[in-house]
């Protein structure tokens, strides 16, 4: 039987406004900029802001380029009509092609998927410095522990009001918050090319993901998550690999010991953030 | 009398080299990208490197713009011949404009700064994609500690060597390097606008910064401080006020607690660097 994954839907989304409004607030600004991709992911944040932030402090931006499928584009204008969400919209085609012009050497498919992520935060920041607001993200937990997110692109924002809601969780905050349906069963695509989606790339349900995460996560055995979850040892052992390779993306870049105090790893520092 | 931060140089110089190739090739990778400014401390970073990874897997970048002053091109040009480095040039001038004619909201000087930061980054992981290298920061441990860096711009690297040096410590290191003495002693500029310099704009020097940050790191008095640096209680409270500030730009992205562990918090996970 697989294991509970399941969460207590109220309590959850509560800690997460909470934390968007504690954290927005403490800093010192009022709004928060956002990048719509139509994906479920970002339409859950970019609601749960407008809710506890409202319709003039959530500022979204849907930022599509000529790899973006139709369907995103329709879902995010529903979405924007259905929650009454502001939305501009800016196509980055132009943008991504002058790093192509002026690269170093010739880009191949993987950074230039990392170039678009990374114009996308260079527009989203830029937008949040002249506003004063801070750049939220919208990374799932099942993405952070896997890796699968561009470092200092999708990666590079303020806050991660998702960052520990594994993505079939975030599919039951999308039908408590009623979503569209066919928004949370599309197929997730981090959007980069043609036709990518997911579950192709990750050769891995989100389903099987998260239940082995899961696994991981209380340290238990391969037998055991094999035998409950119905995965390969192979299944496990990639996870295991893409979870143990992506470490770098979910710390600071490392900083060599000298002194008696090092920035950002034991400094002795309060914590501002209640 | 000022506090004492001389160090051992020949044991700095080693750690950090030590540090450079422990971390690369366990990595997987053999050769590292880094941005050359002109300035001093992405000079030291690059002869290091030079050194202990070879002429041909250290690749730097001068990524000037037309607000660069004419000595850094002249500097950084005399430091590859000095010191026999591998050096691509790319003007970066266009590439912002893209970011001002596409802007949501038009960039003020700020917001300008931090986009040729970011641009810059963009530019130097599609090199390092490429090439399967690391991206090599140069930031030092005075700016780290105040925040005098763009967040996700020359922020947003793989690994700072000279993340726990203070500025007038890689002066230091710099003379032992044999660096040419004028580009020790030019005032050191981010260089994002004419007539810039980090002086000016902190309205400190770097030897009352380092002092003060000094005194802050072993929390000695602030009424020792001003007494044996000869600095005034404003200059403490505006250090410490831009370090509190800054401390957001030093940490992963915030995540509510939701699950038993966290992305980048709490996950149980071996160290794989030792």
């Amino acid at each position: 039987m697989p294991f509970d994954l399941s969460i207590d839907i109220l309590e959850t989304v509560t800690i997460i406004k909470d934390f968007i409004k504690t954290y927005v607030f403490n800093s010192g600004s009022k709004s928060v900029v956002l990048g719509l991709s139509g994906g479920i992911d970002s339409a859950v944040v970019a609601v749960l802001c407008r809710q506890i932030l409202g319709k003039k402090n959530t500022h979204c931006v849907f930022l599509p380029d000529k790899a973006t499928p139709e369907v995103d584009t329709y879902d995010q204008q529903r979405l924007a009509e259905q929650f009454d969400l502001q939305v501009e919209v800016k196509d980055i085609t132009d943008m991504v092609q002058v790093f192509t012009n002026n690269c170093i050497k010739e880009p191949d498919t993987l950074a230039l998927a990392n170039v678009k992520a990374r114009v996308r935060m260079v527009l989203l920041f830029e937008y949040a410095n002249v506003t004063h607001s801070l750049v939220c993200g919208t990374s799932n937990k099942s993405e952070l522990l896997i890796g699968y997110f561009t470092k200092y692109g999708d990666g590079g924002v303020d806050l991660m009001p998702l960052g520990d809601v594994y993505k079939t969780q975030v599919w039951e905050i999308a039908r408590f918050l009623d979503l569209p349906k066919d928004m949370i069963t599309k197929p997730p695509t981090a959007g980069l090319w043609k036709g990518q989606t997911d579950e192709k790339e990750l050769k891995l349900s989100y389903l099987w993901l998260d239940q082995i995460l899961y696994g991981l996560e209380r340290k238990i055995s391969d037998e055991k998550i094999i035998s409950e979850v119905g995965c390969s040892q192979e299944d496990i052992e990639r996870v295991r690999y893409m979870r143990l390779n992506s470490q770098h993306k979910r710390r600071l870049a490392l900083i060599p010991k000298i002194g008696l105090r090092t920035p950002g790893l034991d400094w002795r520092s309060p914590i501002l953030e209640g």
